[in-house]
């Protein structure tokens, strides 16, 4: 990438370290403004939130900090899921006795829909934030140029290579490659799932090798090691999620905090069982209730709505068997720190690696 | 790992690099012998050859090296398959057009066993040779004691840190961390392959954090950026499999390896269809035949020995369509050169890596 643009210099943070956009309440305005107090960039993860909700975090969070940040958005389904019907009812009778345990009920039919993206992406765009980023498929035109007009960096989600050329054609100034090792859902927009969870060793030199722009690699990375192997990889900066998801200021519930801690490196799946999209998360028996019934799992958002009653109730009671317990295959790795002790951690160690050398005389 | 036993030392090779043991043919001896020349380590892969065939590539090894190789086999099932019964007939029926159309005929009933393990370990025994490596599981204490007397190193497969654990207890010199993008047979032996499925860049810092033994990285590696990231990682060595499949030595028919050069980063998946164990391969229209007819597929190595005739007659007529195209998932990035030349650019490639200064300044 010879002529790549500086990534860094346009996004004028310090170190090529982004802290992943997880939505559901994990990327507090604290974690996002200590991260890009701390010299990388911190991301809000916006998807799940109400336009009104978006701008009081923005505002937050600049309360905290005048450092550069970035807010993502999911981009909506081409073809809305359906809100009602016999399938909702059979996946309703499912999860029956997890509404019943956990004293929540079924969302109410039709099934809410999302946030409007249109009205999500107006207050960011108003806001003038420095980094737009985006998961699922890709934003109309129209709207990609008024945030490149605006003078925010735009990045897009890639888990394969021809849907890092389709980010490019579109224009965004850099692109994310996530390996199937990332936790979380699964960006990929431009086909089936399964062949497109390439692990992060053998996606980012592929990205970097056909892409003009900065990759952004993801998937597994949870130290500084894992930062330095992916820069030798030909990655311009790093997204790290689950490292950050253990940190003080992410705003997940402390037992879940301690499952990733306690993970193990097969402890985790790629399912469909909590939203309606392919995410990974460490199994539990949440997860395995929805996939061992063989009702078909209705499209996302109406899964996410569906199971939405129970995972907050799981959250209030400090139920981890009925979360969805978002990780990546690095869990196990997380450490429990202030956000500003990872980042310096992380940095620190990165700056130490350096690859053993080769020959057997060295 | 402070006190890892200096593996490059013991093995008196001058890179870190092993041509992984590829069965079926591709690790020829003039392929082994190349990679041992050029300083690093050929492996033959042995898990499907006869014993008196062993002996016979051994020593044509011997007649083009004086360097140290090594042989790997395949570790028998513990209960083994069933090899005869309605459940074959079910796939035979399923292959039938397969075996018609290329002109060759479903195996005889009960269906042949593979080679008898015993025996192919007592000829490699008795060759003395330097590394005797294993896949699928753990071979018994008597006879790893016998190879570690005769002074080989024993190198195990693991895909999970709780595998690497089993194999340190049975007392390996090194274990490979086979990452979910590697080509070929899954080394999985300790529970269900799924969750086994751990990219490289997970992987190896969770084994290397955890085994005393040093970690030897698999999977998605195809150049020296890949083997400099994988030591940064903390492997004391790599294995590479799919970047030799492509090489002129490789024994792989020329139209197999134009699809290795050819495929995209989403050209794979991990299927039982061609083996009954669980590998990655190339999707092509015998893999989508066999999972797409929805009749279970029988245990390894009896499903092996289904379709065999088929891939047997595919190689001979350059059907493409009906091989096992094993491949990892960085195959495209594969280089049909001299396996000489392709140990040269890895460790030039690897000597030029150095992870990019993580401050902006730099």
């Amino acid at each position: 990438m010879p002529d790549q643009p500086p990534l860094l210099d346009r996004l004028a943070i310090r170190h090529p370290i982004i802290q992943a956009p997880m939505a559901g309440g994990a990327t507090t305005p604290a974690l996002v403004a200590a991260v890009s107090e701390a010299g990388g960039l911190g991301m809000l993860g916006a998807g799940l939130m109400a336009p009104a909700a978006i701008a009081q975090a923005i505002a937050e969070i600049r309360r905290l900090t005048s450092r550069p940040f970035g807010v993502n958005l999911f981009v909506p389904e081409v073809k809305p899921a359906e809100r009602d019907g016999p399938a909702i009812d059979a996946m309703i009778a499912v999860l029956a006795p997890w509404y019943a345990e956990l004293r929540t009920e079924a969302p109410p039919r039709p099934v809410p829909p999302p946030p409007d993206f249109e009205a999500q992406a107006e207050v960011i765009l108003a806001a003038r934030v420095d980094v737009f980023s985006f998961t699922f498929g890709v934003p109309d035109a129209v709207l990609l140029r008024a945030f490149r007009d605006g003078g925010a960096v735009v990045i897009g989600t890639a888990t394969t290579v021809a849907e890092g050329l389709i980010l490019t054609e579109a224009g965004v100034d850099a692109v994310v490659a996530q390996g199937s090792e990332a936790g979380g859902h699964r960006g990929t927009f431009a086909g089936p799932f399964e062949p497109a969870l390439v692990g992060t060793m053998a996606l980012v030199p592929q990205m970097a090798a056909v892409l003009e722009l900065p990759v952004i690699a993801a998937g597994g990375i949870m130290d500084g090691r894992g930062i330095a192997a992916a820069r030798v990889l030909g990655a311009a900066a790093v997204q790290l999620g689950t490292a950050f998801l253990a940190t003080m200021e992410s705003g997940i519930h402390p037992m879940y905090k301690q499952e990733l801690l306690n993970a193990t490196d097969d402890a985790t799946a790629v399912t469909r069982a909590f939203t309606g999209r392919p995410a990974r998360g460490i199994r539990n028996p949440l997860m395995a209730t929805i996939e061992q019934a063989g009702t078909p799992i209705p499209d996302y958002p109406v899964q996410a709505a569906l199971t939405a009653p129970i995972r907050r109730a799981a959250t209030r009671w400090g139920r981890t068997d009925a979360m969805a317990l978002w990780a990546g295959q690095g869990a196990g790795r997380a450490r429990a720190l202030p956000a500003a002790a990872l980042m310096e951690a992380l940095v620190k160690e990165a700056a130490d690696a350096t690859p053993t050398a080769i020959g057997r005389s060295a």
